[in-house]
C-alpha cells in the first residue's frame, strides 16, 4: 500500500488518513473487518484484562486465522476444479466416442437402405421373369 | 481460539504462550505468517518513522489485504466453479441425448437387417418357384 489516495477511516475509535492504492470503497471495507474482529474480541472473557500489546497480537492472531482458513478454502476450492476438469474431460472424450458410434451406426443404416433397394430390384426381375414363364 | 492447548511462539521476536485450540504446527504458521509481513514492512520506505502504533495499524491493514484478496479468490473460484456445473450439466445432456440416437440407430438397423432377411427369404421362394417352372 504505497502512497496514492489519501483515504480517512475508523479504526478501533481512532481517524487515521491512510494513504493508499486501493479505492476509499476498498478501505473502508477493511476497517469495517478490523472494527468486527476487535468487536468480537471484546466481548471474549479475558480479553480486556489483556495488556494491550497482548489485545494487539490477539486481533493479528484471529485475523491470520481468517486468511489461512481463506487460503484452505482456496486450496478445496482448486482441488474441486481439478475434479471437474478431469471429469468435463472424461464426459467429453465419451461424447465423441459417441458421435462416432452414431456416425458408424448411420452409415451402417444407409448400406443396409441400399442392399434393400437392390434386393427388391431383384425381387422385381424375379418375379418379372416368373410371370413371363 | 479458546485456551486448550498451551503453544509457544515468536512473535516480533517476543516469546509467547497461547492458549489455542488449534495445533502448534498451525499456530507456527500463524507466528511466521505475522512475522514475514513484519519483515516486508520494515523493507519500506517510513515504516521505520512510524510510531509503533501506527506500525501495528499498518500490519493489521496489510494482513486484511491479504484475506480480502483470498476472499476475493475464493468468489472466483466458486463463480468458476459455478460455469462448470453449467457446462457439467450440459455435456451430460448431450450424452443422454447422444445415447438415445444410438439406442434408435441400433433398433433401425435391426428392423433393417430382419426386413433383409425376409427379402433374402422371398428371392429363394421365388427362384425356387422359377425352377420349377
Amino acid at each position: 500500500m504505497a502512497s496514492k489516495n489519501d483515504v480517512q477511516v475508523i479504526i478501533d475509535g481512532r481517524v487515521l488518513t491512510l494513504s493508499a492504492n486501493e479505492s476509499e470503497e476498498y478501505m473502508q471495507k477493511i476497517a469495517l473487518y478490523i472494527n468486527n474482529k476487535l468487536e468480537e474480541l471484546r466481548a471474549m472473557s479475558g480479553y480486556k484484562r489483556m495488556s494491550s500489546d497482548m489485545q494487539r497480537i490477539m486481533l493479528e492472531l484471529n485475523m491470520a486465522d481468517d486468511y489461512f482458513k481463506a487460503k484452505k478454502r482456496i486450496a478445496e476450492l482448486e482441488s474441486d476444479l481439478d475434479e471437474r476438469d478431469k471429469s468435463e474431460y472424461d464426459l467429453k472424450h465419451k461424447l465423441v466416442a459417441n458421435q462416432l458410434d452414431i456416425e458408424s451406426a448411420t452409415k451402417e443404416i444407409e448400406s443396409l437402405k441400399d442392399e434393400i433397394t437392390e434386393l427388391q430390384k431383384q425381387i422385381v426381375r424375379l418375379e418379372a421373369s416368373s410371370s413371363r414363364k
